[in-house]
Formats: C-alpha cells, sequence, structure tokens
C-alpha cells in the first residue's frame, strides 16, 4: 500500500495561532535568499571535474554516516551496505543496499536524516510516493535514470540549489589541485578551501610525524624545528587564501588551549615527532597549536573554528576493520571556561577577529558557551552542529543560548556535510526552525515582526556571510 | 469546600489544535493494550497468596517514598507517616496517616505523583472528590472499605488492569518461593523474576561477603574462587529463568566496566570478601562484574539492564535509623563513554544480545546515550527513569533522544513501581505523552499519522514485549 | 521609521487557547500583589537620602553588566559606555553613550534586558517609540527631564512600584549607616540589609586580612583566634539583625562544605590570614565557614543563601583595567551531591531553618538540586538566578523542578538586581511566566484552575515573604 511523500507547506512551524502564520510569512522572506555555505565537507573535484553522481546507494547510503550508524545499530552488517574493509576489494550491489534501506526506513521516524532524504528525493528528484519495501525499486530506478542526466551534474545542482559560495574542508598536505583548477575555470560557482590542520597539529593522528615531514617537504621549511614548523603552517595558510580560503577548523577532543613559550613549543614537538608523547603532552601541544592559529589568524584574517568534545573512533573493532569516520564518533562532557582560558587571557578582547565555538556537549550552551560568547569579542558561536543539526536541537540552541548572548553573537547556519543532495534541505530545516522560533518570540509578544523579519534573514544569510568573511 | 475529581478524557494532550485532535486519535488505538510490566518491585509473594492490600496509608504511603520523600521535605516526621525506625515496634495509625497525606496533598500539584494518586483513586476506586482535608475521612473509608472486597484483590486487580506479563525484581539469594509457586498454580497470569545481583557483586552492600558465602551454599559451588563465584551466577540465573526470568539488572553507583583477566578478578575478590577492598577496588569489582553478566547473558540470552548513578542512602543519619529506600537516594553526574568502553570494545558490536541503559543524568541523553545506542548493536536506551518517569521528564527523553537513536534503539515504557495501584496510571500517563510527542511531530509535518500510530502500538507494546523477549 | 512601543497585554503568555486565556486569568489575580524583594543589590543610601537618578546613561547603562557585556561582546569599548578604567578619571557624556546604545539596540532581541527596558521606558517613562538610532534623542531628553522630578525621587518610585520590602547587599565591615538611618526615618518603606560576608570568609578575595583585622576592630574580638573570628561575626549578624536582616548571602566559587573541628579551623585561619593558604585550603576554608553560617543561623534564625558557580573575573586584562562585575563572570558546571554532603550530614535534617540553593548550572536542577529540595528538610531551591532570570530561563527551571520537588520547595521569585527602574519589569515577567505555566498545566488537565490560582499567589507574593521571614 503505497504512501504519498509529501513535503507540507507548514512543516516545521509551531503549532498554535497566529505562531504557524507567522512562521509561514517569515519563512517566505528567506526561503529564496542565496545559500551560504561556510563549514562542509564536500569534494572539490566534484566540481572541478563537473561529475555526475554514481547511483543512489553510493550517492545517499555509502558516504553517509548518520544513515549507516543507524542501520548498524540494529544489526545490519556494514558489509550489506556496500561499505569495504581496509584492504579488501568492494563489491557492491548498490540495488541490493538500497533496499535494504528502503526496508529499514521507519527507523529514521523522527530524525533529521529522515527529513533531508525525504526532501531531497522529493525537490531533486520529483519522487511522489514515500520510501519502503514497496516502493524501493521504482525509486532506485527513477533516482538512477536522473543522476545519469546533464542536469544532475554537480555544477547544474549547485546552481539550482542556489548555493553562493561553499566551503569545502581540506588538510595543508593538500595540493588544492582541484582547487586550482576551479579558480582557473570560468564557471561562476565559488567553491573555496578551509584550512584544516588536524593532521599536522595533532600528534595523535594517524602518521603525525611522517605528515609534518611532509609539511617540511612542502614548504621548504625545518618542521623538525618549531619555528620552522610554524613557518611552514603559515605559508599553507597563504596558499589556501590565495585560493579563497576565508577560515580555518579545527577538530579537537577538547577545546583545551595554552600559552607556552617556544622553548617549550620545540620540547613538545620533538616529543611529538619521536612518538614519545604522553597524551597529557600530545593534548598540551594541540592545545598551544590552537593558540597558535589564532595568533596567525590576527595576521592573516583567517576565521578560526573550534570543534572540539568527539571521542573519535570509539569502536575499536570497527577502525581497525574500516578505518575512521564509521559513526563510532561520540560526543563528551566538554569544559570551556578554564580550557580557552588561556587563549582567551591573550586574545579574547580583540575584536578584529572571529573565534567559532561548537559543541557536542549542549549543557555547556547556557552554562558557559552563551556567557563566553556574550561578553569576549573574540568569540561567536557557531550553529548547533552534528547531532544537534536538527530541528529539536536548533530549538533548544536558540532557547539556550539567546537570552544571554543575542542573536548576533552567532554566525547563522552552516550546513556541515558531505551529503551534496542535501544542502538545500538542510538549509531549508534551518530556515524553517529559525523561523519556527522567531514566530514564537512574536507570537508571545518577545519581539515585533519587522524585528522578527530582519533577524531572520540575518541568520539565513547575512550573519554567515559576514561572519566567514565570504 | 469540596472539589470534583475529574479525569480529563484530554489530560496531557498537547494545548494547540490540530495537536490535540491528533494526540487524541493515536492514544484511542493504544490505550487497551496490555501492559507489558519488564522491570517492577511489586512482591512476587502478593500474586502467590493473592493478598488483600491492607489499609490506605499501608498502601499508598508507608511504602511510596516518592510520597514520605515529599512530606519529609516539608518538615513531616516520618514516624507520623507510619514508618518504623529499625529496631522499633510500628504503631501505625492509617487514618492519622492518612489525615496527614491529605492536608499536604496541594506539595504534589505538578509532580506525576498526584497524577497516579488521583488516578488510582478515581479508576480504582471509584473516588470522585478531590482529595484534601474535607474529604480525607470519606475517601479513606471508601478506600479501606473497597480493599477488603474480593474484586481488590491482587489477582482480580491484575486482570482488570489488564497486564499481560509483570517482572518483579529479586535477589540470587532469594529462593524463589513465591515464584515457584506461582509456576505450579493454574492462575494464568504472569509474574516473572528478574535476577538483581547487586548484593553479591557490589562489595560495598551491606553484609556482601556473607552473601557470597550464602551463594556458594545455595550452589554448591566454592564462591572464594573466582571460577566457582561465577559459576555460581551462572547457576541461579538458570534457576531464574527456569522461573521465566528474561532480564538481569544492576544498579550500580556508576556504569564503569572492566576487562580483567581471572587472576585479577580473583585477586579483588579475596579483597572484597575480607572487607578491604578500598573504594577504587570496590568500583574495578562492579565494573568486572557488569562485563561478567553481559558474558553470561551472550550464554544464557537474559536481556541487561543498567540503573547507575544513584548515590544511594546519602542521609546517614536516617539511613541509621530507618534503613534504605527511604527517599534519601541522589542522583549524580553520570559519564558513560568512557565507562563503558571496556564492555563496548569486548562485546558493543553484538547484535544478539540487548544490554539496556538508563540514566538518572538527563544531560547525557543526548550527548552520550543517544550517540551510543544509535551506533552500537548490543545498547538500547531504557525509558526515562525514577524522577524523570513524569510528563516532562518524557518530553525531555523524546525529544534529546529520537534525533539520534530514533525510537527503535529504545525499548518502551515500563514502570518501575512496587505501587501496584498506579500501575495503570502510569503506562496511560507514558501513552498519553508519547501519543502527545508523536501529535506534535505529525502536527508540524515531521511525521506521518500512519506511521505515528505504528510508533506509538511500539512504544506501548511491541517494543517492551519485544526487548524483553516477553 | 519611528516604530510604536506598545507592552502588549498578553505578552509571555502561550500561544494556543485555551492556555493563552488561561494564563490571562491566573495573571489578573496575582498582577497587583505588593512585591517582595529578597534578594537584591540597590543602594541603600539611595533611599536613606531619597535621591533622584542621574542621567539615563548613568542609570540605564554604566551600571548594568547585563548591558555593556553585550555591547562589548561586539567591539564597542567599555569606556565609550562611560565606564572608568580604575585610577582615571571618568568623563562621561551621557547623551552620546545613550546614542551608542540606541544604536546597538537590536543586539538584544530575544533577550530579558530587551524586554526589562522596554517595560521601564514604557511604564515607568511613558515612552511610546521603541529605542533605535531615530528616537535615541527623545527618549534621552523624556527620561532625563522626568529624572529630575519628585515623582522620580527613589522613595516616590518604590511606593508607586507596590514594593513592600526590598533587601539590599551588605559587608558584615559596613556600618550600616543608611540602614540605621532608615530605621530612625518616618518613611513607611522597608529597606533591609542582608548579610554578605564574602570579603570576610573567603580568603582569595582581595585584601582579605585587611578586612578580619577590621572586623576584629568592629567587633572588639580577636578575629586571628578562631573563636573571636567566629564571635564576631556572629556579633555582626545581631547587629544586621536588629536592623531587620533576615538572610544571609554567599557567593562562592562552589557549594562545598566541610566539618572540622576548632583545631582545623584556626590552623586554615592562620594560613589564609597570612595569605599563605592554596587554592585547596582557601576552598576547605569556605567550606568550613558556609557550615558555621549554618550553625550561626540555627541560632539566630537567618534565612542562608548559596550563589555558587560563578568564575569570577574571568577576563584579566578587564580586572586590572576597571575591577569586579564588568560582565566577565562566566558560570562553571557545578556539583552539589558531595559538596553539601558534610553540611547536610550534620543539619540536613533540620526543619526549622531554610537554606536557599541557587545555581548557575542548569543540569543540576533535575539531576541534583531538585532531588536534594524534595528531600531535606532543610533546603530550598531559589528562582533561576543571573543568566537564566529570564522566560525561558523560567521555564526551564519549571519543567525541570517541579515534578520532583513541586512548588514547595521553591521560595518563589526574587529580583536580584541594583538596576532599580527594572524591578516591577523583573517581577512582572516573573508572574506572567509563572502564570504561563501554570497555565499549561491547567490546560493539559495536569492541574486544576483553583489550584494554579493559589499556587501563582504562593510563588509572586507568599513563598518570597515566609520563606526569608519578612
Amino acid at each position: 500500500m503505497t504512501k504519498k511523500l509529501v513535503l507540507a507547506e507548514d512543516r516545521l512551524f509551531p503549532v498554535g495561532e497566529p505562531a504557524r502564520s507567522l512562521a509561514r510569512a517569515l519563512y517566505q522572506t528567506v526561503k529564496d535568499l542565496p545559500l551560504i555555505s561556510p563549514h562542509g565537507h564536500t569534494d572539490p573535484a566534484w566540481y572541478a571535474r563537473n561529475i555526475n553522481f554514481p547511483d543512489p546507494a553510493r550517492l545517499f547510503i555509502v558516504p553517509d554516516h548518520y544513515i549507516f550508524r543507524m542501520l548498524y545499530s540494529q544489526g545490519v552488517r556494514l558489509e550489506d551496505l556496500g561499505l569495504t574493509p581496509r584492504g579488501e576489494v568492494g563489491r557492491v550491489d548498490p540495488r541490493k543496499v538500497w533496499r535494504i534501506f528502503a526496508e529499514n526506513y521507519y527507523l529514521f521516524r523522527g530524525t533529521p536524516t529522515r527529513i533531508w532524504i525525504d526532501h531531497a528525493l522529493h525537490q531533486v528528484f520529483g519522487v511522489e510516493e514515500r520510501l519502503g519495501p514497496d516502493t524501493a525499486e521504482a525509486i532506485y530506478d527513477r533516482v538512477d535514470e536522473s543522476l545519469a542526466r546533464e542536469e544532475f551534474k554537480v555544477r547544474a545542482l549547485y546552481e539550482r540549489f542556489n548555493i553562493e559560495v561553499i566551503a569545502t574542508t581540506d588538510s595543508p598536505l593538500d595540493e588544492l589541485a582541484s582547487h586550482r583548477a576551479l579558480v582557473r575555470d570560468r564557471w561562476p560557482g565559488r567553491v573555496v578551501p578551509a584550512f584544516r590542520p588536524d593532521p599536522v597539529v595533532d600528534p595523535e593522528f594517524e602518521g603525525f610525524s611522517q605528515a609534518v615531514e611532509r609539511l617540511g617537504g612542502m614548504t621548504g621549511e625545518d618542521t623538525g624545528q618549531w619555528s620552522g614548523y610554524l613557518k611552514a603552517l603559515a605559508q599553507r595558510r597563504q596558499d589556501f587564501k590565495a585560493l579563497g580560503c576565508t577560515s580555518t577548523d579545527h577538530g579537537h577532543p577538547t577545546p583545551a588551549t595554552a600559552d607556552l613559550d617556544p622553548r617549550e613549543g620545540q620540547n613538545l614537538l620533538d616529543k611529538a615527532l619521536s612518538g614519545r608523547a604522553t597524551a597529557a603532552e600530545a593534548e598540551l601541544f594541540r592545545a598551544q597549536m590552537l593558540t597558535e592559529m589564532v595568533r596567525m589568524s590576527l595576521d592573516d584574517g583567517l576565521v578560526v573554528q573550534i570543534h572540539p568534545g568527539s571521542f573519535r573512533n570509539h569502536n575499536p573493532d570497527l577502525f581497525r576493520r574500516f578505518g575512521r569516520d564509521m559513526g563510532a564518533d561520540i560526543p563528551q562532557r566538554t569544559e570551556y571556561v578554564k580550557a580557552l582560558k588561556p587563549l582567551l587571557d591573550k586574545f579574547g578582547n580583540r575584536a578584529d577577529l572571529t573565534v567559532v565555538l561548537f559543541t557536542l556537549d549542549e549543557s555547556a550552551y547556557s552554562r558557559e558557551l552563551a556567557p563566553l560568547a556574550g561578553h569576549y569579542p573574540l568569540l561567536r558561536l557557531g550553529p548547533p552542529w552534528w547531532f544537534f543539526d536538527s530541528p529539536e536541537g536548533m530549538l533548544r540552541y536558540r532557547r539556550l543560548v539567546v537570552e544571554t548572548a543575542g542573536f548576533y553573537n552567532t554566525v547563522g547556519f552552516n550546513d556541515d556535510t558531505r551529503a551534496f543532495l542535501t544542502i538545500p534541505a538542510r538549509h531549508d530545516m534551518a530556515r524553517r526552525v529559525d523561523c519556527a522560533f522567531l514566530a514564537g518570540l512574536v507570537a508571545e509578544h518577545r519581539m515585533e515582526e519587522d524585528e522578527a523579519a530582519e533577524t531572520a534573514a540575518d541568520l539565513a544569510y547575512h550573519l554567515p556571510k559576514r561572519s566567514y568573511k565570504l
């Protein structure tokens, strides 16, 4: 018994009147604003080569840990979802993977993934039946056929999606060939790199010392020396900047920062490169590097993003067999007030740079993050991240943050995804939920409607554009 | 001025339309489903002997720490509520206790206790006036008279309440005489034990070493030896299983787990039995025993429940005078990501067993528990527990858990009570609140109505039945 | 394009019917109750001298860290807001400060500050246009002119605001000259001191040892001796009490308590006075002093308030330049269950004294604070504090606290402000939000309307009056 797939006009708007009508009216004013995507994980090569995406399974399931982690949690084997263990040769039957997904689609009820996939199927591919065992084949065929067509190439979709600019995430060791090609290309789309130095600033990253050596090779600096190491990083930042980069990004276990002198820096670097750094020393090294990155940003102007608090690769068996990003990164309690103090003592009063803080620990929103961002000129708060990029997550964020930090110590929305096809869905969700929140304020006479409209446009478009200097 | 006691048809449903109508419609589809009660604290002897309950005070107040803790917090003496200090002879005037309760009934405004008691008075006893000083006597009389009647015996109520199966909580040292009698009995009601080994796996439990010795006596194993100790536990689990048991339950201060070798196990057991274990060693012993319990469950199939995070007997004066369970157990911050790692490293990827996690630290829902349960096949989340078995507690749980873990990494509702008369009230509350939550999703177009109906039935009935293998 | 400033009749009430109508009806029953202000930071000299307030900038901006921290966070210099660095001579152009405030007024959208200021401008000064760059001058003039008039003197406003009693916050070293003058004065207003001994019980407070010495001088006790030190404090408490004081207040970094013997007390006092106390010793000293304060309260009956969890003066550069209370106090994670145990072990079962707990860590509401207050007769919970004295903050508090502790283990509202002009706005907000919460309970049939009305009056008036013995 096939069910219709309908995207209701009023989805995600509050239930009671006049809040719903207010939300609808606000949403009308922001829904067609271009998409600013200052933080994402799409592959720059897609745009450089203007690819077609592969089959539905490799498009929607294989690369998306939101999706396969849920299926895995219910006993589906990753191999059956098309994931390939390290050292093995993949043998994916995409249609079979899709069928498993369809049979288990009910597991996603109430999750943002469900909303994103429905949105993409309906809006991008014109699907009008709900995905399920009965519709799996037909939808597979429809999507698969579409993907081969010219108008589903990535550049056509970029334009159709009304993207104004999108940032990728790139290692300092990346030669940025695709970004170079894009700069030379006449295509008007704007795809810029973001500087993510984790592999060369985190002594616990796999292959750290080789990576630092390679950094030396790329830059002609002696990265075994603290000063040369820093110069090499500064040089790579310049290279990134030349290709349009406006921000750095740091995925650390904690937001610890430090303020050490160069001799201590050298000492820690020696230990890190020799592989003899203890866990505490590795933490201190990362802490110092956050401070160094901010110091460099005061020179070159790159906006700093800190994404702390994930226990990466929590499942050692899965990590051994499949590697990173297998849905086994688990949030942890995250402390900011003491962790950021060394950095803030040095640079917290600077109003000429922005450090954007993210969290996976929602208890920090009202207790630590909003009070910090509501005081220090240096700090802004990033949007709800990862597990919290969701309707309830966004509402909690606004309710916990705005009363202390206001709207203007936040940087608006970013989609943070490698799932290109869901980018419009994610921005649409954020715009709807922000309008829902604002409509609630108006309906309760905590804000006037004209102010809500201005704020809605700021959150959807102006704040990310301005905050990330795009 | 006597007030009517009315149970409104729409109680606990959301305020705005169409959410309220949707909730009402959903509730109609689940309200008559049988009650599955996989985790509770009623006394198996009640069912074996088919007792009448005693007077209203001894039914509702004396055994219910939710009730007397509130009265105590406002200065009422426990003795005046019919509780008897250790070593003293109780002299309860139940009518007087009831009067104190009625006079202070306003203290329970806004609490789930108020809703449960009102429900029980109205639905079980037909009371139609609100409890208060003016109605205390009349209601006492009505309840007291009812309790003496045949149709208020526990088996009649079990059937009237539409209970399909109920689990009790039992010590490995319990001979399970009542459960044995029930197996032989022709009464079709299903009352099964649950294996709660805290007294013999927690070195800090009062009388631990004697308990372990007694365990040896019961099983013919040398429980001074690590291997004999484990065999004795396995044997008792078999005995429980033979009487219908499908689960174990563990009330530890933290969810710490460990993965030690047998020599270390023996070493810790020696210290624990000699009473010389430090706090850290006792913790490590409990941690290892959680892992051992899961290992045994992989053999015998018993579902594992972990109830961590309560600081038991926080009030030493009360503990000295009255003993355990006096309303002085206080939740504490609880960490799961590191605590469970030793267990998950070993067994986390097993899809053939269920470990159900509970918490008293709501900050862990979205940060740790939903991400863990949304990844590891071994894990499921138990319903909101204890202080959070309440309308707001349930809504927070759904809002914080579902977006990451979905509905199907949770195990539906359990009532967790020793207050038999309130069991229907508790299930009714859970069903109403889940329907309210689902109706909100439908009203905001985040879920379709047919899916909500299916999910409502799963949460109320199918998930607990399936998760606990009942 | 000037916008109207309207205070909507239904502001802060819930959106859906019948909740909104219920809230409106409840609010009608409490809106005119006198204001009880048991905890605030206004200056007793104002009342003693019956001052006129200065210009709008010095009234609203310069003394209010809620306001200047937001502006500072967005890059406005404190000097430009009229704040004067230590050792410098202030040169405030109030009209210029006001203009900056007006230009940046949009930053406060969605914050309680916005609601308070709008309320004060409209209700106290009759302003009918929204503050903004276009109206800054006119509003400045209107407020400035009003402030000079007789009916805007503080005593006239006190009466107009319908304040019944207001407490100030005073150091044991304060001679309380204003309070003495007020006792002699025939003005019927009731302004009482509160005993805030932080400067003489916190070894890390600036100038601790001199303060303790001065305490000795004031009391004729040898405050270098533990017993003399305690006697001096007890004597000052008596002096406060003679002037109407009914409470003490303690702003500690943590709620740690201790139960040391006098020899240990002497030992710590010696170290503290010599300036050689370690951080841990300073913490232990404060911990012991909390217990001592409660012990003294058992004698003299002063209600004890504990305000823990703020990392004071987090911004060292600002502290060096401007001093305390510059908007750089940041909340921290706060643990209560172990911290309070020494105190509760001694006095927790006393029903003849009230200790009021506050928090800046909302994760403790449902996990620790409501369970503690719902058990120990000694404990009550203070209203949402500081950053959480806001609509969302109040709703979270009720939702997280009431189900476990009820309404009657809380002490109702206090305004906690030095911004005299906003006091009615703050009480109005609290009354509206409590009525909104209660109306929601009634609309969902979780409470009857007559009970909600009784509870609303208790929260607004009777509970603070009774809890603080006013």
